[in-house]
């Protein structure tokens, strides 16, 4: 008889331990005409850069911006599509943050494969990661969903005020180039079914085709009752091993090969809305 | 100096010889009211599959349907959402071309870096490839664009009548459990910018939610001044192993560090319209 324990019966079987919620703190809503995106940040690997986020949402940056670019199997990218709107107390530059010191092995579930980008990959708190030993770095890395800090040449010349979502296969050659701040937790397809920008790089030529953003808060600064309630998996369990061997040996009667292999950036992380 | 050669340079560097045509006999069209999705056929990779294809397009089959799935950061899906169509000579049943002997090296540009889901990949006539030395097959890969053939749970249930094409990060663990039968080489961006379906991994619901297919002919029936005149960047040149370089080590102004390596689905393979 066929064991084999999917996905679906580990999340089935999940009890609530199984799961966090995400920090309203650090948890932006951005609000577009069909719906909210949900991005949760990662501070502890961009400190300097969630901080300058933070002020920008603080003082209403984002509010009537609007997504600026998509560029197929790549980037969305939103901001201030004329590059003038003023900033209160946000910082013009924020050195970048490609790269931060780890403390502690104790918040790592390294995954068993091997992966050509970096020594090492794995979760840490819900976010899929990567680190050298050697040079005791880690970063977040550019999967799926993944939000990161656009800049010009100099490493120093991004700032938050525009921002991406990754929507195309992980160019996982950004890693350590640019600063990711955080992920998509909820609402991915909004930004990934816009329609592609027809000038050089996906950008969006005329004001028609953007997508306005009504704003973006906090959710720590929205009314409870206003919150998108989500819990994510957490990747620090048994369970969540399971489900990574889940995935790389997957089973059940519509599988005929099993890889024995998964690569980083298609491990699932599940996110559930709470009724 | 800097002597970094782009991808950039080395396409406007290149030269007719670089690039081929693709073949109208095995290249369709799939129309719709947003634009025409360019599919090129691989039937050295499935020939049976490909076939009946080619005999449903032939039958007029696709014609008047509709997509019918669009599931986030994974596939579009068309074919007859009533699953009523009637065959006219198309089998119903093919059997299923996980993998196929290959015959020679001679075609076959290895990627020099590691692959987790595959002993060696690479590029065979401008398609993403994998292959075991040992078994001595090949396969076509799930990488962005790859057109494959929806089944059931049997493996011979497929026929081509509903396809799909990958339009999120890699679903390599499909590989060698599914027909791949070509990929998307124009126009893929109608397909992953559609809305995505609220159904179960992403099937619409309602007849209003799914984008009709105008019609799906060969290139060949096509008149030629109505054909879209495309050519791909040839694999088997030594400008493409410097574009794969270019691009395991990318420099200019704007990197500062270098993965030194590139994954498969990776790999650029441009497709350039002929004025």
């Amino acid at each position: 008889m066929h064991t084999y324990r999917s996905m679906g019966d580990i999340l089935n079987q999940s009890k609530a331990e199984d799961w966090r919620a995400l920090d309203p703190a650090n948890t932006l809503y951005l609000e577009t005409e069909k719906g909210r995106v949900v991005i949760e940040l990662a501070p502890e690997f961009a400190p300097k850069n969630v901080a300058n986020i933070r002020a920008l949402v603080k003082e209403g940056y984002f509010d009537g911006l609007a997504m600026i670019r998509s560029h197929d199997n790549y980037v969305a990218q939103w901001g201030d599509p004329n590059e003038k709107r003023e900033f209160k107390k946000a910082a013009k530059k924020v050195d970048g943050e490609f790269t931060v010191k780890f403390k502690s092995d104790a918040s790592f579930t390294r995954l068993p494969d091997s992966d050509g980008y970096a020594p090492q990959v794995g979760h840490v708190n819900g976010f899929p990661v990567a680190r050298d030993p050697k040079t005791q770095t880690t970063w977040l890395t550019h999967c799926y969903g993944a939000v990161g800090v656009a800049r010009g040449n100099e490493t120093d010349s991004g700032n938050g005020s525009s921002l991406y979502a990754v929507i195309g296969h992980a160019p996982r050659h950004l890693d350590r180039n640019i600063t990711v701040v955080g992920r998509v937790m909820f609402g991915i397809e909004l930004l990934a079914s816009l329609p592609r920008g027809k000038a050089p790089l996906g950008f969006y030529e005329t004001e028609e085709e953007r997508t306005p953003i009504k704003s973006v808060r906090l959710a720590a600064d929205v009314l409870e009752s206003d919150r998108t309630k989500l819990v994510v998996f957490r990747t620090d369990t048994a369970n969540f091993q399971a489900l990574i061997e889940a995935q790389r040996n997957r089973g059940g009667e519509w599988y005929k090969f099993a890889a024995n292999h998964i690569e980083l950036c298609n491990v699932p992380i599940p996110v559930r809305l709470i009724p």
